[in-house]
């Protein structure tokens, strides 16, 4: 299997894009949640969105990419995501990449790498692993900065509060 | 970290909850999906049940392990399921290793190795990575040939029929 080498997005719509997981993980922010949003696109449409809900859900499963991919599923009524494009804030982690490469997401765009737990080339790549039945095209640093301080300020935060 | 070296069950109770993780995977296997078992014990409770949905779901995320843990969190009312035990008939995907490893369950018990996304010893070893923040014991081979039979005449039957 050969690895997808070009994006089928320009600039211009990647950063669109990221701007509406961004949004994303502002709803997750405003619930106290650890704010990380996605969302997945087909066809230029936004066809599923999701944010970080563990605390409210107490679901360990319930990440961004998990809920976007599962509204992505519902809308299209199809458990094949292929030729879609996935937006997440932050490195997906070992779960979600697998629930990408299960969908079969053709393209994986994110904001800011993780280094507790990235698995889109941080501690490994599982979304282009060729040993996989899928490979997808995988891109970083989109709106790098907005996403990495949405996260910096949250944690911030958190521990100022601890302090008072 | 240290990685978990002892099972806290005995071979008997390995079985017993293995079994009733083929109960889970006879469950699809009557809704003609391909057959995949999984529970999660805590205190030699059984607080999650799950088996394979994709099709009736048409959700790729909708695995055994996904369910059970989904299940297991609801009712434990928490996203942690620290010294529980996963059962599940053949090896967990990326997806699902990364599911035990955010809800830090401790203990993972498989039935058949999947040559095809096995990354609990077979392609990987996610479930044991200790760069992730959680290491599990994993233990492979509990009533492996029923694990396989089950699945094997699945595809066996699918691949008749399609002939007929």
């Amino acid at each position: 299997m050969l690895e997808k080498i070009k994006s089928t997005l320009s600039k211009e719509q990647k950063e669109l894009y990221m701007r509406e997981a961004l949004k994303e993980a502002k709803k997750a922010k405003d619930k106290a949640e650890i704010p990380i949003g996605a969302i997945v696109v087909l066809d230029g449409e936004i066809i599923g969105r999701g944010y970080n809900l563990r605390e409210e859900s107490q679901d360990a499963t319930s990440h961004a990419e998990m809920t976007a991919i599962k509204n992505a599923c519902k809308k299209k009524d199809s458990w094949r995501l292929e030729n879609a494009q996935l937006f997440v804030t932050l490195e997906p982690c070992a779960m979600c990449s697998g629930a990408m490469i299960l969908a079969r997401v053709d393209e994986v765009y994110y904001g800011a790498g993780d280094p507790k737990g990235g698995t889109a080339g941080t501690f490994m790549n599982l979304l282009q692993d060729e040993r996989f039945n899928h490979v997808a095209y995988v891109e970083n640093g989109i709106l790098e900065d907005e996403c990495r301080e949405i996260l910096q300020n949250f944690f911030r935060k958190l521990r100022m509060n601890k302090k008072s």
